[in-house]
């Protein structure tokens, strides 16, 4: 959420800024200090609402604590166990960080857990990734002035499978970002309080730039490896092949179920509000379970042009070996578009 | 559709103008002098694709001139007859106009015809009516740094018949326009190359203002009155009272369809654009006449923030003394319009 706010920002700004699209001309001076706690205060404001449902709960039926199995029915918290007989797990992920530059950068190394706890925007930014979350801030962060690079792993940019889709959200964004495609950082170091990262460009010749911040922005792990599970069943000590049952969210066949950032290919608000609800259901049924009602699959990138994809991707379609047209409409040149001046991509 | 691009530019300069909202401070000096031609420009690019495909009819195919018909088969133009199976009537509508004040301010008199041609933005300017268009283009100048003043008949503005929202429209606007309701000019003249305006106030106080222009907005009239349809049936004197289908647009009994402006309920394009395909079948296939399927009712005024009506109206459901709930939801505390600053009304 905080990010959703990041980029309303953001997008004000660069349209502030674009204004002569639509016959205006503005000189700006643009004071962007108050952004970082404008953030942090509607995010805080959001969160308050949950926050406030979960403190009204009678203190008996909270414990807080690092909470660890002791077998299938039984969990361990601050040394009491506790029994029940169906648990939802829902533990949420963690950013993953690499370890070695996290020590080496200190707090000039952040995820997207940290970052917007900054106290005003930094002059410049190194993100790493290429994905929905990297990209979305990427540009945020760049449309609020900040002088943002961006190195990506691979040569994908966002969600889209389809070829001519990614090569159009390439054109779009390289248009904008300075995103290094099939770069990474190979080392890092703290040099007169920035951050000095070399790597090879795609020629293959080394290259160095200051920045001073880095963020990381590839991907998050599930915390579902604090839980020892292992002790429910031996064969769940790698928390990556343990077997869920995507319909029902159910471990195993254990009155077990997992839900959000804790293992979800489903994350965005209205689906984990749905995933939540179901599931309370499914626990409160056990052992009758039904399939989780499954809606329209749905990916969204909130960058601008937005890329948003309903249903079945081109790779899944593709690697299906389905039978599949594609069709191609523009707003480049749709009334409505142009009126508003955003007729790109 | 250059309301739209008159609408659409005043509420980025808004956007940018209320962009503390956000975080953000910028100082800001605009030049506006580009948005008449702006919107210019993107009115004939709009209504050039659709001229272009007149202007590729091959010209025995077109006629141009003042129609008027002899009976219910026969069309007069430029003194020849022309004889047809069926017709289809798209005379389109003129705006109103106060003959009186327009003889007394002529080109200072402008109608929703002629706003759009001014050379530049006026400083000042008087709009009367608060129906649709009056408040979509008065909420746009003044957003574009006009000082404008509305005159209103009634005590409604906008389309809403149920009396919350009239409540709360009333409220919403009258923070940033200045509407004087029930309060109609009495006079105009040209003074010192201004138009001055004088009223009774709502206190039945004589007051005066002085504006560059007066706008008004209190409707249109259809053109069907120059096609001196008597000569069909002597009943047809009166277009106001013509016996017109509203589910085929048929006029009568006779061969004769009307559509868009000149006899219409369904100002939107999307419901023109059906309404028209819809005719011509029904003119190719005449006497087989079907009715023109029904879209859903939609009205919408584009302002801030938006009006907008689907399906029956509150005070149709009133008339028909019909069994119904009304609902409410507000946008206040709501997080995506929190986060785009746009939680009012």
């Amino acid at each position: 959420m905080p990010s959703k706010v990041l980029i309303s920002t953001a997008n004000r700004l660069y349209d502030a800024r674009t204004i002569d699209q639509v016959g205006l001309s503005v000189k700006m001076d643009v004071d962007s200090t108050a952004v970082m706690s404008h953030v942090r205060h509607l995010r805080d404001r959001f969160t308050s609402a949950t926050l406030r449902d979960v403190d009204s709960w009678k203190p008996e039926h909270k414990i807080s604590g690092q909470a660890k199995f002791i077998n299938q029915n039984t969990v361990a918290v601050n040394g009491q166990h506790y029994q029940a007989k169906s648990f939802i797990i829902a533990v949420g992920s963690t950013p993953n960080i690499i370890k070695e530059w996290k020590d080496i950068l200190n707090d000039r190394f952040l995820t997207t857990d940290q970052i917007f706890e900054l106290p005003q925007l930094p002059k410049s930014l190194a993100v790493i990734g290429s994905g929905v979350i990297a990209i979305e801030l990427a540009q945020a962060f760049h449309r609020l002035g900040v002088e943002t690079t961006i190195f990506a792993r691979s040569n994908k940019v966002g969600i889209l499978s389809s070829p001519k889709l990614q090569d159009m959200a390439h054109e779009e964004l390289l248009r904008e970002l300075n995103i290094r495609f099939e770069t990474l950082p190979e080392q890092v170091s703290l040099e007169n309080d920035q951050i000095k990262i070399t790597y090879h460009n795609k020629q293959s010749q080394l290259e160095t730039i200051f920045t001073d911040y880095l963020l990381s922005a590839t991907g998050r792990s599930s915390l579902l490896s604090t839980l020892t599970l292992e002790k429910i069943n031996p064969a769940y000590g790698d928390v990556k092949t343990l077997p869920i049952d995507l319909q029902t969210k159910q471990l195993g066949e254990y009155p077990i179920f997992i839900v959000g950032d804790a293992f979800s290919k489903t994350p965005l608000q209205h689906e984990a509000a749905h995933e939540g609800r179901a599931t309370v259901q499914n626990c409160l049924n056990y052992p009758q379970v039904q399939n989780i009602k499954t809606l329209a699959p749905l990916g969204i990138v909130f960058c601008s042009p937005e890329m948003a994809i309903v249903g079945q991707t081109f790779q899944q379609l593709n690697d299906a070996k389905a039978d599949f047209v594609t069709g191609f409409a523009s707003y480049e040149k749709q009334s409505r578009a142009l009126t508003l001046g955003k007729n790109q991509g």
